[in-house]
């Protein structure tokens, strides 16, 4: 799930799922994705995946297959929907790194944000999900489509469920495309290796999240701390500051810094928005707050709150419907457990760190860094006067 | 499904679906696959798939996360579980056509067989089906893995389902990777393009191949012809045949050729599949002939009996279980209905098509189709034979 803290934050890859945000991790706040570099870094990026998504869908309407044409025109929806974090932090570190490689880094931006795309999708598919922001995502348009010509509804989710198995194929694909082909020659084998292990990690932090989310499983803190960070940070955080530093040909000091920069910057956004996901407005966070609850979901927030002895009050109020006098008692008993305080300083403490990177790093990537931190900061400070508001 | 004619000839990558081969073609016969050029482009590609798998598979042992190890092991077992056709057609193309680029050939072919790999998992993800080849699949072995340690049976499905998700993801990711580190300068960007054809053209024959599969659909001839050129044809005959070409910066003509002559093959081995699946005995195909017709699969052949005035009687047999007895009732309906002769009439012209393409390539690629087409042709003599018994 993504939730973030003011509506002018929302973004279009939020995700009402029954866990934590698996493959598709928070939203960047306006500070870091609607400053006036970011913003020319966001449609430069745009401009690459509206040019790529065109192509193929302009190949897909070429084939008289509707349905296909259908899970392209999806794929497009998709791509472009969202606020291009990802992407845009390429070009922003490339740039701020005195990249010369720009058309590289637009490039290599728009291939992050398919393999995001494909994430989402097939984040979706696992989750069941026919739904994302209150509207139809790809699997769901696809079901719609179907049953509006006469399927009926079994043969028309299984249509759905497979379109949704071979559009995430599809642009995974594309992405990868991109990346071989928009490398230069020196840095080509590097964002082969980068690529590689962000789908690994990435995909190994999925698996995790959805064990983790199973009846049955035994999830802890530092497990869910471990989730997060691959899930999370991976593909999000740490994926787009080393593609910008390799095209730049970074050293490996600066890009190690960046790493953990990125790996600790992508845990704290986590961390945010499960506080949010429980304590903030539902017209903040475009979803229902009460979701987490409602599917006993095992954020590291949760997991905190089972080891109080406040755990067997606020049991009673999970897994089922919550009024809202119900779920207004169940934050207060989290609020009272001290859990969310410890998250918030968990969230403090990877800051923190992440402040000790930046003396070490060139003026305009710690500036880059700097800007995310006091965003991710804001949005801790406003999580909790939430949580103070429920206590 | 991929049944072939004599047991020699089975291969790992069968299907036990209950619609047509989908992302599952059929296997080559041995004067393909068992020749003794064959033999050692088998073995080259296999070395290298050996070698990219067990680094995967040490990586994923070094995570400590017991179901992210299982993945690599289950996608090492599935790729190298198969004879190898694709790459090993690569290789063969390569070396026909004079090439210099052995190595690169290697890895291609290699690419190519986990681009199958990943259909595989991923059509047996879309068919929720759990064994191939009468063992537990991917997914099975996920499935039964969570099931041994305590799971509930809702929560070992789903984390197996996610576990086929992300295997065909990385097998994916893994194959872009091969081809974007293999290719020499030349090829590069034409194996890209080659990739991505491979990818849309194999995904927008599944999705019809489901379509069509669905209850309330209306297949039609020309329509599992043309779904057979997608999703059988060009991963599994044109891609490994352009490959080769590529690598060897073969004329366009000879590319043309090739081309033609995979997709002409590639159908041809698609129908002859079609009629083994009814005729040829189980102890040939490796699971029941009786699958077809008890899901009342529209392959070629059953949409041409459709056409014909026996179909009322072969109808009362399909979707239901069926006794030996009325399998052999069905099946003489069938041979007597004229569908299984203009199914192999097919197959004829097809391979004389690719019969009038080989005099204008060089000597060794021409042999190499000759191979090809004269496996296809003792194959469908093979199916006519148990089509006549069973008349």
């Amino acid at each position: 799930m993504t939730r973030m803290i003011a509506p002018a934050r929302l973004s279009g890859d939020r995700h009402p799922v029954r866990r934590r945000s698996a493959m598709a991790p928070p939203t960047p706040a306006p500070a870091v994705a609607r400053g006036a570099g970011s913003t020319i870094a966001r449609e430069r990026v745009r401009a690459v995946l509206a040019d790529v998504l065109a192509e193929a869908r302009a190949e897909a309407a070429g084939t008289g297959d509707e349905d296909y044409r259908l899970v392209w025109d999806e794929l497009a929806r998709t791509a472009l929907g969202g606020k291009g974090f990802r992407g845009t932090l390429v070009v922003r570190t490339h740039d701020a790194l005195g990249g010369r490689e720009p058309d590289a880094a637009d490039r290599v931006g728009a291939a992050l944000e398919l393999v995001h795309t494909a994430f989402l999708v097939h984040d979706d598919l696992i989750d069941r999900d026919f739904r994302r922001r209150g509207a139809p995502n790809l699997m769901g348009t696809v079901l719609a489509a179907a049953t509006a010509r006469g399927l009926p509804p079994a043969a028309a989710t299984r249509l759905a469920e497979a379109a949704a198995v071979l559009a995430g194929d599809l642009a995974l694909g594309l992405a990868h495309r991109l990346v071989a082909l928009a490398a230069p020659a020196a840095a080509h084998s590097a964002l082969q290796d980068l690529l590689s292990r962000t789908l690994a990690v990435s995909v190994r932090g999925e698996l995790a999240d959805v064990r983790d989310g199973l009846p049955g499983s035994t999830p802890t803190v530092d497990g869910a701390l471990e989730t997060a960070a691959a899930k999370t940070a991976m593909y999000s955080f740490r994926a787009p500051l080393a593609a910008g530093a390799l095209l730049v040909g970074a050293p490996a000091e600066t890009r190690a810094r960046l790493d953990e920069a990125g790996r600790r910057l992508g845990v704290a956004f986590q961390l945010v928005d499960d506080l949010c996901g429980v304590f903030a407005p539902d017209e903040v966070t475009g979803k229902s707050r009460l979701s987490d609850l409602r599917e006993g979901t095992a954020t590291v927030l949760m997991l905190l709150a089972r080891q109080t002895p406040r755990w067997q009050r606020i049991d009673t109020y999970l897994r089922r419907e919550l009024t809202d006098e119900a779920a207004a008692g169940v934050r207060g008993e989290l609020a009272a457990s001290g859990a969310p305080q410890q998250v918030a300083g968990l969230v403090r403490a990877e800051l923190d760190a992440v402040g000790a990177l930046v003396p070490d790093l060139p003026p305009a990537a710690a500036r880059l860094l700097g800007e995310l931190t006091a965003t991710v900061s804001a949005a801790v400070e406003e999580a909790e006067r939430h949580v103070r508001a429920a206590g």
